[in-house]
């Protein structure tokens, strides 16, 4: 390895552990942290457990981007709580209104070079700049927080050459769609993709964010850009040229896997309902009634994704038909929106305003009515997942977007000059942008005066026991490909709100798959121990809630057995005692029926050595081999009942 | 009557049925209408019950402007139900994000001298513009769409002399915080509001909106001023100075109750949680720590109102500790705001800005934390009305509000010139605004071609059986003074989407005052046939939900007996065939506890002959006589079972 790529140099510069050796476990130090408000509450409630003094990376920050809504105490509630939470750890705090971590972090924090950690999945959007940028589970960022290494097996590159001109009407968004064409959901999973190439400049950093950020859509442990001139530029208008610093793959550097992207050859593409990965050129669905066009969220958040929007609409009116919602990703390109006047043309044009923050993306905000389709410029639209359960939502770019919203049907943006006589709007990058910090608050010099803010929503961790040797106990769900965690623990306006409440957020697990899945689990918990849910490809898929694994846990899930996982999915079910094993033969996966009783022995011998385990399916009479792909440090920490417990029994409960 | 007041004046002109003698019931013929979406699915649903061809009023008007929080398919559902309906039945259609009712209907439909009737209790904000506008329920509302005239019981008038000069860092908001604090939440019950004198000429129509529109929270059955040459501005500006048309109080005419207001000695104001009337000087809770302060929805919906914040705040920033939340009231005002550089301000302090419409004041999001201070240029406070039930809602002026969330205090306006050496912001009426009505589609000249769009959530109507000529029931629950439907039939984001399906809403009957009501009326109703509240002065104020009458009914409520009624709720109960009764002896209150079983006899004879009737409390032994103020019309409903079997059992279910 003489000739590094991007994410060599990023892994090497920051290894601390183990080799770089393709699947192997390796610990990396983490230089950011960022957490999230639907995901912070139990990474604060974890840290507080742990008895943190004092963030212990260069930088963290808390912000408040998902639970907005305010239906009722709860979410005002957690803000305080996080806000007290931030100012006790000597974190920095994004107020309600900032706007969505990701656009927000890299204006004012990202730096090339250094290595980030979010408990929010899109945390890769800042690969953008040059950054290795990985999302977690919570408890991962707590200990990243409190300084320990990141464990992560050692991933694959797929480096992706850009070249050619992306044509009018096409953009990054429809770039990072053609990736999810060809790879689908969990076309990479276990590999960094590195984007490389001439066709880099003609990529903004934020077009750059749109394609990192849905990276994660296919199931890669992050993406990577070079730090270039163009990053140089961008920080430049951040007020923060000082913290460029170039990155670059050595020439004649190696990838894993190789792959090349013609820009001028990317058409208008849209992902059909319900998988990011059902992707097809926009112009096979057109015509197709519109009721909804939602522009926004962290995977369309540049000032230019709502500019060319605002152009789009100008002067005209939305399809009767359509509401044009626009949801802001941060105050600052609010402002910057609104001082260049794009920002009337939209109320003009009839677009309905929202707060800033991640709205409808998760659930939280203007749900399409039913059997309606909505277009969206977000990056997930997993069943259920906006609000409305047997939704019909489509992600596209903004042009697409607006294009349809004026046409009331779903519209190929490369016909609005035939329909209105439009060129297409081309930005130019302003040389300044406003700067705007007010709502972020610096970390407290005195945290160890600060006392914690807990509403009566906010409900301590619960205990979770250790991995005993033997179990018998019910398949109590068994479960088909892709289940993402949406499926697992949805998002929403009702459920959100209750994430700090384990006990209360777990009456929803695996509710959008089957409402009776609490009372089977529970069941089974009192009566047997436990239970164990069956899983085909890809489980665990999408956001990185670690409800999906806490939650189940919470109601007895001793163990998952899959065809495959999902990497933070996996590393949740490690992090939270739940085994998390694979069927030596993905074809036994037809052996194990719902209700079937399985027996699994020897369990901790199995594990610390290593060993095959081996199902022995009571009902059917069939013995199953399955496997686990744990680390000799997870196999102890899922005997110990997950890594909160691990830490008690290696530390006495002292971290710093 | 030879000098009129104005108020006489627009009844004269609209007088089809009765005499204008105080107390008894006249008939007016309605000219507009207005339904919001909240009490708009029931409107709805009953024109189809009646089987309406077309709207007969001239303009009448459905808005979108409660339910827009969109956090399932439900509320998205309504709007696609209203919009065919409003295409069905010849109505204009608000599109969501077009604003709030009021200040909507008052910038593209407001008349002087013509009546008004809307679903919405603060439909006398447009007795601004010399209007008689009244709030109603619903299927008055739906009555007088079809055609019919407006029954209400002749009001009294209070003529209110404005003299003198408001001072700096005063506005119309204190003006009505002061009558609210001598009049108190019932102190105007049967009596409609006339303001005039010299004091009128500083308040600009919208000034004049924003007492209009608070004069419901004093009981009033309207509030009205009269058209002079500010009203001609106004209209001017909208492009309606056509619609204009003078309309004086004679000289020399009578009120039959006289008060006088020095605007000179009004002061910054404030309402304490949680009743509107609770209202002290800003000076006097100064210094109380505030987490939250909000601005707009219809209390203070003018341009004006979201200036003299902006103002305020620019180039400052909002407390660390407060979230000030931007409401605003139309798209109109939004855009105007936009160009004015006013919104930029706003964003720049650190304000939040959410989507036009209602929002907070109706508990559809940013509800205030627990146990934390919200101060909010809203009309109503009632307990529990913010979404959080324990809240503490303070209600003031846009200046108060905007100094609080500088200083993160309660901090009376007149302060800030020392705190922050600010002049009093002077709002300058602009010669034009931008008008924009492209959310505001016209009546569909094809009604008898639209399908109405039920989604699943949409039920039909509940069957109200008659009233039996006896009952044995019991007393389900007693309440205290000024229950408001707030209280009866709660708002917020959890039951609000409920209010196009009967049998679900139902289940929140009461809720905020006894979670076990529904058990307890179901059990009545099927045990007894049915089941009786008692209830103290003012029963039912506020809100002018009619699912506060048909809600109880549904499960069996036959009577209430009350020391008083507010005048909406109290139609309402007649409306849906609940009988409205009251205590000959107010102390009679005392000698019925809940949980007692009440015999009524003969009630049929005794409502058609007006007879006295005796409640004989069967627990205790006692008869308790109590009396009724329904007319012979409202008699009739009431032993038929309310409007809807009235009309069928008159018209064979035919209106137009």
């Amino acid at each position: 390895m003489d000739r590094l790529n991007v994410v060599q140099k990023l892994i090497k510069s920051h290894l601390v552990k183990g080799e770089m050796i393709a699947g192997s476990e390796i610990g990396l130090k983490i230089d950011q942290a960022l957490i999230q408000d639907a995901t912070g509450t139990l990474v604060q409630l974890e840290l507080e457990a742990m008895g943190l003094k004092k963030a212990m990376t260069e930088v963290a920050v808390q912000y408040i981007d998902h639970n907005l809504l305010q239906t009722d105490f709860k979410n005002a509630d957690d803000h305080l709580f996080l806000q007290s939470a931030a100012a006790k750890f000597g974190m920095w705090f994004s107020r309600p209104g900032n706007g969505v971590s990701h656009p927000v972090h890299q204006q004012h924090f990202g730096k090339p070079g250094k290595t980030l950690i979010g408990s929010d999945s899109h945390t890769p959007a800042a690969g953008a700049l040059g950054m290795l940028a990985l999302g977690s589970g919570g408890l991962d960022v707590a200990f990243a927080i409190a300084g320990e290494p990141l464990y992560i097996n050692m991933p694959k590159v797929l480096g992706v050459k850009l070249t050619g001109m992306l044509s009018d009407w096409v953009s990054a968004k429809d770039v990072v769609l053609e990736m999810l064409r060809r790879y689908d959901v969990n076309g990479c999973r276990g590999m960094i993709i590195e984007y490389h190439g001439e066709g880099l400049n003609m990529l903004s950093t934020m077009d750059r964010h749109v394609i990192a950020n849905m990276g994660t859509e296919m199931g890669a442990t992050s993406t990577v850009f070079p730090s270039d001139e163009e990053t140089r530029r961008y920080l430049k208008i951040q007020g923060r040229e000082k913290d460029w610093v170039e990155l670059k793959a050595d020439n004649e550097c190696s990838y894993d896997f190789e792959d090349e992207i013609d820009l001028a050859k990317v058409e208008p593409l849209i992902a059909c309902p319900s998988s990011p990965g059902n992707v097809i050129p926009v112009k096979e669905v057109e015509g197709k009634e519109v009721h909804q066009c939602v522009i926004g969220s962290s995977a369309n958040p540049g000032l230019r994704d709502f500019w060319v929007v605002a152009e789009i609409v100008k002067g005209r009116k939305v399809h009767d038909r359509v509401s044009l919602d626009v949801n802001p990703s941060s105050r600052q390109m609010l402002e910057n929106l609104t001082s260049m006047g794009s920002f009337k043309s939209l109320v003009h044009a009839g677009a309905r305003l929202h707060q800033t923050g991640c709205m409808g993306c998760i659930g939280m905000g203007q749900a399409p009515a039913t059997n309606t389709i909505s277009l969206r410029t977000m990056p997930r639209n997993f069943p259920g997942r906006s609000g409305t359960l047997d939704d019909q939502v489509y992600l596209c770019s903004p042009e697409t977007a607006a294009a349809s919203a004026l046409a009331g049907v779903i519209t190929d943006p490369r016909n609005l000059g035939k329909l209105y006589g439009l060129n297409y709007p081309k930005f130019q990058q302003p040389e300044t942008e406003i700067i705007n910090t007010d709502l972020l608050l610096a970390p407290s010099e005195e945290g160890s005066k600060v006392n914690l803010r807990k509403g009566p929503n906010i409900k301590e961790l619960p205990y979770l026991e250790p991995l005993r040797n033997k179990y018998q106990v019910p398949v109590v769900l068994k479960v088909a490909d892709n289940i993402s965690t949406d499926e697992i623990l949805r998002a929403g306006a009702e459920v959100l709100p209750l994430r700090s409440n384990i006990p209360e957020i777990s009456k929803w697990t695996y509710f959008i798959l089957d409402e009776k899945y609490y009372d089977r689990a529970l069941e089974a918990k009192n009566k047997n121990g436990g239970h164990i849910t069956i899983a085909g490809e890809n489980y665990a898929q999408g956001s990185s809630r670690e409800h999906a694994a806490l939650a189940p846990r919470y109601l007895g899930q001793v163990a998952v057995v899959a065809k495959s996982y999902a990497r933070i999915g996996w590393q949740n079910l490690a992090n939270f005692g739940i085994l998390p094993l694979e069927f030596d033969n993905p074809e036994d996966y037809d052996k194990i029926n719902q209700g079937d009783d399985l027996v699994l022995e020897n369990l901790h011998e199995s594990l610390k050595r290593n060993l095959t385990i081996v199902l022995k399916n009571k009902t059917s009479g069939t013995d199953i081999k399955v496997k686990h792909n744990l680390s000799e440090r997870q196999a102890d920490i899922v005997i110990q009942g997950g890594v909160i417990n691990h830490f008690n029994i290696c530390n006495g409960g002292k971290i710093c």
